[in-house]
């Protein structure tokens, strides 16, 4: 049966059922780990649902993070560094990607914990994933916030790319089924996409 | 084999293979198409990857938008009246979802062409597209100009949502999966995952 929430019928709804259904409304979300370190050295590492794509020329990503959470590790970090890595999640790492949301002290190293390797590239002071099959390198371009709700845009561009050269297709596209990346659902429900279709480009 | 590509590297894929590396690098993109409506009456539909969740209380979905593509109509309705629908495309729509990338004249409507049903809810503005599952109606909060690339951030607050009840799950989250909602890799290349798996609350 057909159902309409308006406004008020949305606050009335209890927290978490709310933050799951608004979670849900724009579609599968992307999971990446971001990979930071402090100025001191400390590795951290966080699973992120809101890592977007904002161009192609310059390459730029963007994220948005809420600084009340376990995450505040992670927005300190790229404001001190200007660095930051983005490591897709495939099935083979669900696991320990998603036990990084947990809250661990500040003084606990998310790699340490979850099993999965920090590696360096290329000197970039980051931390990637080694078991990541899909990694990129960003340096922050600006951090905006939205007072509307009090999280902040981090936008970043890419300046490096790490992947097995197998998984990117003719098109340029990299293929995220053969990858096994996973999607997810509001807050905790993980897809992993078995086929995909390609279409071509849209004429009138 | 192994394979990394620095910002110089990027820079020399061609153009189109470039796009859709960059396109992928975030991993699955969600499936909308936006509905609007100018303030002479004329509807407007355009396919976007780029919706995003912003934040659950209150409800904020954001989209990033390029001013210099067949999407500007898009970003001069939601300026003029500040409202614009978010429909998710299933599988059941996809072609006629794709087909609304095309360049059509200014005066053509999007919902003519490709055979979509234009609907009206509770007297909102803009339009929605009778076939979506999942659809919700957003105010225009504010559009953030991005310098770096000449991007649009629009940032949008959610005042209705209509969907199935039967597609709200125990917790709150949407049965995309019923519902057989597309995600997208890169520029032209749809998903539409079978299965999903719900983990735990991630405890330390």
């Amino acid at each position: 049966m057909l159902k309409s929430f308006n406004a008020k019928d949305l606050l009335a709804i209890e927290k978490l059922k709310r933050t799951n259904l608004i979670n849900s409304l724009s579609g599968y979300k992307s999971v990446n780990l971001v990979g930071t370190k402090s100025m001191a050295g400390s590795p951290n590492l966080a699973i992120f649902s809101s890592v977007f794509h904002v161009g192609a020329d310059p390459a730029l990503q963007g994220m948005i993070v809420r600084p009340d959470t376990v995450i505040r590790d992670t927005l300190d970090n790229i404001r001190n560094t200007g660095k930051f890595t983005l490591n897709q999640v495939h099935q083979g790492i669900q696991d320990q990607a998603h036990q990084t949301a947990a809250r661990y002290p500040q003084d606990v190293s998310e790699f340490a914990i979850t099993g999965l390797s920090e590696e360096t590239i290329n000197g970039f002071h980051a931390p990637f994933v080694k078991e990541s099959l899909v990694k990129s390198a960003l340096e922050l371009v600006e951090i905006i916030e939205l007072p509307i709700n009090g999280t902040h845009l981090i936008l970043g561009k890419v300046i490096a790319v790490h992947l097995d050269e197998s998984l990117v297709t003719e098109s340029g596209r990299i293929d995220l089924i053969t990858a096994k990346t996973l999607g997810v659902i509001g807050l905790d429900t993980y897809v992993c996409p078995e086929t995909s279709q390609t279409l071509p480009y849209a004429k009138p």
